[in-house]
Order: structure tokens, then sequence, then C-alpha cells
């Protein structure tokens, strides 16, 4: 009952709060339902002192909240669904004469059902009672996010609606599962999507556990769904290479003819969205992790220090980086057409552009970061110390997804080097591959250093609350730090604005915009993993197909969720 | 300068200590260093209200000190790594032509070598400065780690003499690798059992940066030698599957001859311990891993609340537990001998014997996890609030190695449903899976739930110490919190034994030998895995050795480990 010291801090303030769950465990105690009607609104005025102890009481109770039994078995659960789908999915890759896709199928429906069903029901509850979300996270569910959510989830639908058609065809000689699946997808596509954009940023205090449940639920149902894409993409992959570009098999029975003329086409056109849907489940999966985090979570609605954007304040950085942006489409185009065609030489030609683009940029990006590195250790500052928990997540996500790319390129490293790399083609992809993984490094340094750093605009509003404005040096920056809480006294001049920030945000933004072109060029399309064949030799179609199904799509959510994170430090810098 | 906070709590004390390196970011800054002047030596007695804010401040030292530069490329060069090696290893798997075992090896050498030095430097600095490790953390390296670790790497350093003794023979017509190789492994196996057996508990505060790239060297190291370890098993025991029992060969030149007589003996021996040194190398990892998140670390030297051990206050759980251990040893053996023999009957006789033996073991266990599940539910206790990383480390451990069995336990299910199940071995296999499945997820609650339960030695000091001994029900407990710190008022007469306790123990005392009897089985050699023959038949050889030779290990990892976490629930409750 740790709670009821909740009341000796709060028993002078009597909102008329409903009765709230927020420890699951205890649920039934009524001492502590008791002491949740005195919690505070969020909204309402506290004093510095009260509010200090207010989020030291909560931080105690969201440690217990974390490892209640809500916590636990919704982890069972999660671990449970995945590796049984993890089971059935490569089974049906490996023994597909005893595991059908069809199996696979009706295992991952009942899934999408559950998880439908359980949205429902969320949404239901909290719509009535209006008590069930008191806090939401600001952080969660960035713009970004759910801009990529959205578009994905567009595709997406586009696929499923491909796939129904093309199977409809097969109706009369395969299985009404094939149909089915897409149907019960692309429902579920809006449910969720509906579902993530308005609930993304819930921090859930009702029914905590069976919330808790639902989510691990979305997120196996979405790195499932991920899993057997990735599964029936490497698979497909590889039957093209075999069949030399004859495609129709996959059903089978390989004499069971599509009924009307459009199948072929449309079977094209959705392997085309595969990729996406690919995305689209990562995204998910992200953003339902993010929400599991913050169940029971009791956030404080900080009034956001806001950071104003001042696009005039850089010049060179973003210039620089429209034109690598520029340059880089025009590459893609010229290596999108060329790429289709017969001769071999014309495809060679294709990809010495698209290497030498990447190796370009890759090159300045490097470059860049080491200016940006070296900058943090000129332009010293403190380390935000207060705890936040999204930012913690936002930094692992970041280097989760920057593993794809680095799997992708240690292979390729390897690859070349053992066979040689013999030809200019392969000293450029080489070259490229090493730059790759010295700018991810380099660049996961500098934003997770960045985003830890203290925000200038923070020092900067405490200085101008202190009236602290002395002439030192124009940019030292001394802060004294009270025993109880820091307060920082600041020597610096508001208006003055120093050449180190200004280099960091050029750097920002030109890394920023490098990141943008590196995002666009695998998600329109270019595949050189595929057109240039070393990889492929070495490690055999199918590994290196898995190897960059998987790496892929991580890769490019690396690259938006950089984008978001160099936003960030701009502003903070 | 965060930490120019201390100064104001601690600068009545003048201990005569050296200058520390504490935060890694701002090493230079002499103030800080000032600072750490002034930290109390870890055993000076502290007043309780002192001790808070200190921890207080601590916390936020070490929030800062783990987004420090350090930790940040000591993770990025474990990444980097970690994908390299995983891309050799995996590519002269499936192409060894290109990359031979040779190629491995030689990587493996600089890292073992590397890893070596630096520990050798280490181990020298810090016997040097007597201010290199000011802290240590009680609960890192448990006794079962280091032993286990001892043990497991005797058995490693056997199969090392093995090797060299069989490769020697293959010398004349061989790369002399495959000799350097075991012998650079065995200096290793003893250089790091020394250094981890002395170092396990260090927090270390000086050379912090260089410490955690040393350990992730350490760490990557153990994890790649692990995976080296498990592909050179499974594509060794499908070479055996494939040749029909024939060995003699895997030297690449079929032609090429032992020139002593006992390569054949040496050979077969050396492959059956490969299975401890994969467990070795995820014992170092694990040690490795728990020193690295303890660096920079600054811990409370909290005089323990020491719960005694008194073994007689349970009786049917350690004589029902010890009952199944013996009845668990004879069957082993019995199935040992059996399987062995040529004749189907006698193999089938074994298997059958092993599938009911484990599946009683299993009921059991899941019997007695649900008894004390009730009784965690009746016998209502706080939850511990206060942080400690080391607990979260071990619950993440735990719920980690359990994915290893898990992941085995799940594909049977899948084979053998999917198969049909016929024939009663069939079944018996299909209900040990699920059983095993279900007991690993109420153990995991169990143990996890318990360890974070307030533990009733503490309440009872607590009590002593206000001596609010009243009776009310004799085993409600009411706990008072104050704002400030929780003081525990108890209305609990600490010589009335209560049979919730009692019932907690007695179930603490059966999981604990059920876990030690599911220990011995798979490490003293039974591998039902392959005795069986569904699952070879339904994944191929080379994918099913792959999933045990992963899952296995974790398998008896998660055993050992769940054997020391029951024994900290036992005394706990």
């Amino acid at each position: 009952m740790f709670l009821s010291g909740l009341i000796k801090d709060f028993s002078h303030r009597k909102t008329p709060n409903d009765v709230v769950e927020v420890h699951p465990s205890n649920t039934e105690t009524a001492a502590e339902m008791e002491t949740l009607q005195h919690l505070p609104s969020p909204s309402s005025p506290l004093t510095v002192k009260t509010m200090g102890e207010f989020v030291h009481h909560v931080d105690a109770v969201m440690e217990r909240t974390h490892h209640g039994g809500g916590w636990l078995l919704s982890g069972i659960i999660c671990i449970n669904i995945l590796i049984l789908g993890c089971a059935l999915v490569s089974s049906s890759a490996f023994n597909s004469v005893a595991i059908t896709a069809v199996h696979r199928q009706i295992f991952l429906i009942i899934l999408l059902l559950l998880t439908m069903l359980w949205m429902l029901f969320y949404t239901i509850i909290t719509s009535r009672k209006n008590q069930a979300v008191l806090f939401k996270d600001s952080h969660a569910g960035p713009v970004w996010l759910q801009a990529g959510l959205v578009l994905f989830g567009l595709l997406s639908f586009l696929m499923d609606i491909f796939k129904i058609v093309n199977y409809v065809g097969y109706l009369h000689c395969d299985s009404v599962v094939k149909v089915a699946f897409p149907v019960v997808q692309a429902v579920f596509l809006f449910v969720q999507t509906y579902f993530l954009w308005i609930h993304a940023k819930d921090c859930v205090q009702l029914h905590t556990n069976f919330t808790r449940c639902g989510l691990t639920l979305t997120l196996s149902t979405n790195l499932l769904v991920w899993m057997a894409a990735v599964t029936e993409e490497s698979v497909h992959h590889t039957e093209i290479y075999d069949l030399n570009m004859n495609i129709s098999y996959n059903y089978g029975d390989k004499k069971c003819k599509c009924s009307h003329s459009a199948c072929d086409t449309f079977e094209e056109a959705f392997y085309y969205l595969y990729p996406f849907n690919i995305e689209y489940s990562l995204f998910a999966s992200a953003m339902a992790y993010i929400m599991w985090k913050n169940v029971g979570r009791i956030v404080e609605d900080h009034s956001h220090h806001k950071a104003k954007f001042c696009p005039k304040e850089v010049r060179l950085g973003p210039v620089m980086g429209i034109l690598l942006v520029v340059a880089g489409i025009a590459t893609l185009i010229l290596y999108e057409v060329q790429i289709l065609k017969e001769d071999r030489e014309k495809r060679n030609a294709a990809l010495l552009i698209h290497f030498i683009m990447n190796i370009v940029i890759a090159s300045l990006m490097c470059l860049s970061t080491v200016i940006g590195c070296i900058v943090y250790r000129l332009d010293h500052r403190e380390h935000v110390s207060e705890k936040n928990p999204t930012r913690s997540l936002d930094v692992g996500l970041l280097v989760g997804a920057s593993m794809g790319q680095f799997l992708i390129s240690y292979f390729t490293i390897v690859a070349v080097v053992v066979t040689g790399a013999r030809g200019y083609l392969n000293a450029l992809n080489l070259a490229w591959a090493v730059l790759t993984v010295l700018q991810l490094g380099l660049q996961n340094y500098f934003i997770i250093e960045g985003l830890h750093r203290e925000p200038f605009h923070v020092i900067r509003e405490a200085a101008l609350h202190t009236n602290a404005c002395a002439l030192q040096e124009h940019t030292e920056i001394d802060v004294v730090v009270d025993s109880n809480r820091p307060n920082y006294f600041l020597t610096l001049c508001p208006d003055k604005p120093s050449w180190k920030r200004r280099v960091l945000k050029e750097v920002c933004a030109f890394l920023l915009f490098a990141n943008v072109i590196l995002w666009i060029m695998p998600a329109f399309g270019a595949r050189p993993q595929f057109d240039h064949s070393v990889e492929i030799f070495f490690y055999k179609y199918t590994m290196w197909t898995a190897i960059v199904n998987i790496g892929l799509p991580f890769g490019i959510f690396y690259r938006m969720h950089s984008i978001a994170s160099l936003f960030e430090v701009y502003l903070i810098s």
C-alpha cells in the first residue's frame, strides 16, 4: 500500500475524479482506490516542490506497475504466440508438403480476428469511460510514425485488393483460405490504422492487465505477419530465380489455371507491393510496443519547452542536402530505367552510377558527422539527467533498426573480399559497404549523443528566468546545481548566436536530407543487391534473399527514424 | 556539473580518497574530479536521511553514466564484431569452398588474443591502483554462475586437449591453424576463467570507457565462439547422419589420413565435449554482460538483510524432490544404456520410459507451481519498490534463457501435430512438449513474482525494530508508508510461522530439485530429440540440429539459473 503515501501529499486537493485503476495487482483494495481519487488532474497547477515529490512517488508506482502480473502474463503470451508462429512459418518454408501456406494463413486469420476483437473492445471501453486514459505520452507515436503507418497501410491495402482479385481466379481449384486471408487482412489494416492513429499516445489506466495482453497480442500478430511476408517474399524470389522468370506456379497444383485473364498482371503487381506490407508491420509493431510500455504510466503533463523552428538559421546544410536529394533522384530514375534493359553493358553502367552516387552520399555524410562530433566536444553541454522512457525506447529502436543495414553491409563485405573483389563494380560495391558501416556507426553516435545533451532552449529559458545575463566568454555555460533540483544560471546572452550551434544545425540539416535520399532509393525500388550477382553466387539465392528481405525493411525504417531524430537534434542544438 | 550537488551533502566528510573517474564524458573537468574526493567510502556509516539523498544523486549520475560516450562506443564495437562474425560463420557454413573453417578460426584467434591482452591490461591496472574498483556488486557473478564457469571451463579445456592431439595427426596434410586454434583457446579458457572469477563483481570506476569497450569485446568474442561451436556441431551432426555413422572426413581433403592411431577415438571424444564448450561461452557471455552493466555504477554497500537458511522448516517438498531426482537418474541410466542398442524395440522402450518420466516431472511441477501462485494471491505482500538493476538483469536472463526450451517444444508440437501424432511415442512426445511449455510459463511467473515480493525477513526486521507486535489475524500484514521512505509497521508475531510461508517454501524446494533433475538429463547426454525421428524427418536434419543446438544449451542454462533463483525465492518467502 505504497500508494497511501500519496494521500499525505495530496489530501488537500479533492478533484472530483472517478475511481481509476493504476496498480494492476492490487485493484481490489479499497484503500488504494481511494488514494487515486486524490490524484491531481494532470493540468492542475502544482508548486515545483510538490510536483517533485509527486514525480518521485509516481516513479516508484511505475516501477511496481511494470513488474505487476499483467506485465509478466502479457510477456509470456507474446513469447508463446511468437515462437509457435515462428515454428509454423519456418516449417511451411522448409517443409511445404506437410504445412502449406493455407495452414499458416488460417493461423494468421485467427490472430488477426482476435486482435481486431480486442481493438474494438478497447475502443468501446475507452470511449465510454472518460477516466480510462488520464494521461497521454506526447513523445509516443510521433508524426513520422503515424504518417508512415497510413502511407504503408494504403499500399498494403492495394496489395490485398490485388491478391483478392488474383486468387478469386483460382477459386475453382484452390483453397478458399487464399481469398479469405487478404480479405481479413484488408479489414485489419483499416481497424489497426484507425486504432493506432487514435490511441498511440494513450497511457491506459483502466484494465491495465487486459490491455497489456491485448497489446502484446497486437505486437505478436504484426511480427508474425511481418515474418510470414518476409518468408513468402524470399520463397517467391527464389522460385522466380529458379524458374528463370517463369511465374505462375506457387499454387500447389501446377495444372491449376486462372479463370480470368488479368491474373498474371495482378500477381506481378502484388509482389511489388510486398515490401510496403513488411514495412507496415514493422511500424505497427513499433507503435504497439511503445503503447505497451506506456500502459499504467503516469506522465507529467509537462508544458513542453517548445523550441522554435527557424529555417533561416542555416543555409549551407539544407542547400547541399537538397542538391544531394535532387542528384540522387536523377540517378535513381536513370538506374531504374537502365537496369531493366537486356543489354549487360547498360545494366553495368546503371550499377556503376548507383554505386558512385551512394559512395558520394555516404562519404559526405561521414565527413559532416565527424565535424558534428568534433563540435560536440567543443560545445560542451550537460547531459539531460531526468529519466525519459520514451527517449530510451527511441534510441533502442534506432540502434535496433540500424542492425538491418549493418547485416547487409557486412555480408556484402565478406562476400566481396573473399571472392577477391575483381572488377571495378566489385570494388565500388565493397567501398560502398565499408562506408555504409562507418556512416551508420557515426550517425548513431551523433544522434544519440545529440538527443542526450541538455537542449539549448531549456538553458536559454532558465537564463531568461533568472535574468542573469552577464558578459563572460560568449559561449561559456556555467551551471550551478542546487542540492534539490537543478536550476541553471546561465552566463550567455540569449540574442548572440554561437558558431558552434550554427555548425551543429547545418550538420543536422544536411544529414536529414541525406537520409531522405537514402530512404527514397530503396523505398522506391532500387535493389542493387539483386542486380549485382556476387552475393547471390556466394550465399546462394535463398539465403541472400532472406538477408536482404530482413535487413532492407529495417534499413528503410532506420532512415525514417533518423530523419525524425535528426530533426529533434536540430531543434535541441 | 550535476555532481557538484554532491559537494553540499558530503562536504563535511573528507575521506582521503584519490581522484576517481565516474562520469566518462566529462573526465577532464577539474571541478568534477574534486567532487569525487568527497564521496563517502562505501563502508562509512551514514544517517538514513543522508543515505537517501546520496542514493538519489547516485541514481542521476548512473543514468548519465549509462549514456556516456563509452557506453555508445562499446555498443557499436560489439554490434560490428558480432555482425561481421555472424557473416563469416554463416558463410563458412553455407559456402564451405570460399570460406573454410581455417578463415573462421584465424578470425577467432585474433579475437581471442585481443581479449586476452585486454584482460591482462585490466588485471594489471586494477591491481596497481587500489582506487580502480571502489564498489563491488554483491549480486553479480553469483556462486552458481562461477561454479558453472569453472566446471564447463575444465571440460572445454579437455576438449581442446583432445582437439590438439587429434589435429596434430593431420599436420602433414592440413593447415597448422587447426592446431593453433585449440591451443589459443585453451590458454584463453584459463585467462578468462581466472579473470571472471576475480573480477565478476567489480564496478569499475577507472578508465570506464576503455573498460566498457574491453568488456563488449569479451562479450562478442564469447558469443562468436558460441556461434561457431553451434554451427560446427550442427554441420558435424548432419555429416554423420549423411554418411551413416561413417566418421573421418570433415578435413577438406578426404585423402588426408591421420598419422597416429588414436585419432578416431579422440575425434569422437571431443565432439562429445562440444556442448560443454557451448555452455561455457554462454556463461562467460552472461558474466561479461553483467560486468559491462556494472561499469561506473556506484552501489550502496547495503548491509545485506541476510535471510537465514533453515532446512528444518520444510519437509514434504525436499523429500518429494529428492525422490524425483533419484527416480530421474535411474531412468536416465536406463535410457542411456538402452538407446545404444541395435534393437529397435529396446530403443523404443528407452524412449517410452524417458518420455513418461519427463511427463510425470513436468506435471508435478505444474501442479506445485499452481499451488504456489494461489498462495501468492492469499499471502499478499508488497512488491519491492527500490530499483535493483542486477535483479532486472537476472529476470531478463531467466526469461531469455527459457526461450531455448520454448523453441524446441513448439517446434516439436508443430511437427507432431501436423504429422498426425500416430503411435504412443508421438502422443507422449506431444504431451511432454505441451507440458513443458506450460511448466516454463508457470515457473517463470512464479520465480519473477517471488523475486519481486518484499522479503519476509525485511518485514520481520522492521517489526522487531518498531516492537509493534500486536495480535491481529496472525498472517495479516499491514504496512504504513511514511511520505519520505517506507517504514514497515508489522502486525505479525515473528515466532509464529504462517502456513502460507511454509507452503511457499515447500513449493520452492520441490521445484528446485525438479529443476536439478531436468538439468541433469540433457547435461549428461540424454538427447531424445535425435533418438526420436519425427522432427528430423519433418524439419530435415540440418535445421533440426540447429534448433536443438541453439535451444538446448539455453535450456540447460535456464535450469541452472532457475535453481539459483528458486533458492533465492525460498529465502525470501
